[in-house]
């Protein structure tokens, strides 16, 4: 029996595989957490777009069903003025009145990590807290790392890494622009230097002490043994997850996974994600100049995307995935999370 | 002793590493070349931007010095119609200015693969033809192939790896979006469809049936190892053999690979390639509009960079270079082949 070449993570977090269901607002859950937590995987919560209350309630039910470390997500943007946005509703008006929506209200948005969500952590004590976007103010972050939580930073650069290594986070998540979702890129904003993470991995692992959570472009057991072999300590995986019967998404979303190229847009949240193209993208294009700045777009597109997804139009809207969506394989979430540490382990047990 | 898991390609083409050192037209050339192949890699003469006479006589340099099989790469691009260029020479003409270059003759561009250049292949016989931009007309690839010659061909998305299994190439060349120069996206063309090698090489690999090589962010053993791991049966490296003393690259340049972030530019030819930013791009960006379509642009982009480079300005022309750029070892391009192959070979055999 082989073992994993790096156990710096698995001895630092206590799971039995290095692998970490990755979180994703709206798409994630519960559900999935507590198969990912019962097969051995970090589960994630991703609490970004839930308010105090229901954090407390989402981590009541894990903790309830499943042992073993749970991670907490939050996002550490800086929330910028409200703007106008009536040259960005004017792009999406046709859209308004072919589903049916007579000026609908704002959808939510995603909100940095605050006191009241602190005071969360600081009660539910999660064994691991993760950020996105940097880090929280140093003051917040002294309250987090008080509570025991193993903290991890997102990082898509070289500099990013050095920054987060430097503010004393436990591990760090090198994301790699194959990744689903928003790019957590907080240093520079200069899109066209994205870096794929086959380059930025070893890049990021020569440059700090710390373990490195490989993510982007991972769904199966080959990408798994790969990461440890570029120097990883673990990986984290979304795309593969979304594609389990506990995710949020719906069946018929989840058929649309992997069957078009995924493209960078600012259409959910003013800010860049990775998604798989949608007729919206195809016809306004994936990025435009009218939306308002990170996260204020979405108030205003957030109401099509639900309208799409309770009509069954699964194909409207863009689907937060990343580039290894073709990938995935349709199994439960404890099942695959099983498959692909032992998969990734014959890999790397028989050299490659 | 631990032997390549994958020995699909060392088979196909008889060298002694699954290791490909890559064209690179103005950058690599004959020296790169012979002592690429003298340590057991497939060696490549980058042949787009030669007349036939300079390709039979680099040819005759080659199998003078170094014996082992050969590679001649050409572009498949079709040529658009001459276009004016004068908003682009309107962008530049501050350069030209600077530079001391009054209305500077045009600089030769890369050419797409003829009846000239195929009349060379029969005549020196290479054992490999490797194409970028897909493959020439069915006629010239019949001539090639009844050369015996082993035809590779480029593929950035699984869509063109199938198209060109299809034309029954002999093997194909996986290229993530972390490599440098340019960019063989053939089919299709939104650039923010691009991929990385991470997600891109795995799905190529399941895609088809002949051996793939890996290209685009591999520039140590970790990376040559890993790309075995995701199914590749060689790799190609270019950026890597930049930083080789054999390179055309002058060592003042040399110290500007992988100082700064890369991008993906169209200054060079009005086609997408990658390269490391530099002050041109900072001052009038990566991606003009007003550029001619490829390779049109370069007629009056090149003799700038000629006048850069003969001043010692090495920090003004976008330098085309890998997102790999920072992990280069500055060793001569014998000893680098030699100690990727028996580093990745270590890494391969201690199970990751």
């Amino acid at each position: 029996m082989v073992g994993w070449p790096d156990r710096r993570f698995l001895d630092l977090i206590g799971t039995q595989h290095p692998i970490v269901q990755a979180p994703m607002a709206n798409a994630g859950g519960v559900e999935l957490c507590i198969a990912a937590m019962q097969a051995g995987a970090l589960g994630s919560l991703p609490c970004a777009m839930l308010s105090p209350d229901q954090g407390r309630e989402q981590v009541a039910q894990v903790r309830g069903r499943a042992s073993g470390p749970l991670n907490l997500n939050f996002f550490c943007h800086r929330m910028p003025a409200e703007t106008d946005d009536t040259a960005w509703r004017a792009v999406l008006k046709p859209y308004y009145q072919a589903f049916g929506l007579a000026d609908p209200p704002p959808a939510p948005m995603r909100l940095p990590f605050d006191t009241a969500m602190c005071a969360v952590v600081e009660e539910v004590r999660p064994e691991v807290v993760s950020f996105h976007f940097g880090l929280p103010e140093h003051a917040l972050l002294d309250r987090v790392k008080a509570t025991g939580a193993k903290v991890f930073g997102c990082a898509t650069t070289v500099e990013e890494a050095r920054w987060l290594e430097d503010r004393r986070v436990d591990a760090i998540i090198a994301q790699g622009l194959e990744a689903g979702g928003h790019t957590g890129r907080f240093l520079g904003s200069d899109p066209a230097e994205a870096i794929g993470l086959f380059a930025l991995l070893p890049q990021v692992v020569d440059a700090v002490r710390v373990p490195v959570i490989a993510a982007g472009g991972i769904a199966d057991a080959r990408g798994i043994a790969a990461a440890f072999v570029l120097g990883a300590s673990a990986v984290q995986l979304g795309t593969a997850y979304l594609a389990c019967p506990e995710s949020l998404v719906p069946e018929g979303a989840r058929q649309v996974l992997g069957s078009r190229p995924t493209v960078m847009t600012n259409v959910y949240s003013g800010g860049l994600a990775r998604a798989t193209r949608g007729r919206l993208v195809d016809e306004i294009g994936a990025v435009r100049s009218e939306a308002p700045p990170y996260p204020l777009a979405g108030a205003a597109s957030g109401p099509l995307f639900r309208a799409a997804m309770e009509r069954g139009d699964f194909e409207f809207m863009p689907m937060l995935s990343g580039q290894s969506a073709p990938l995935v394989q349709q199994l439960p979430a404890a099942d695959l999370t099983r498959k692909l540490a032992a998969d990734a382990l014959a890999i790397i047990g028989r050299g490659a």
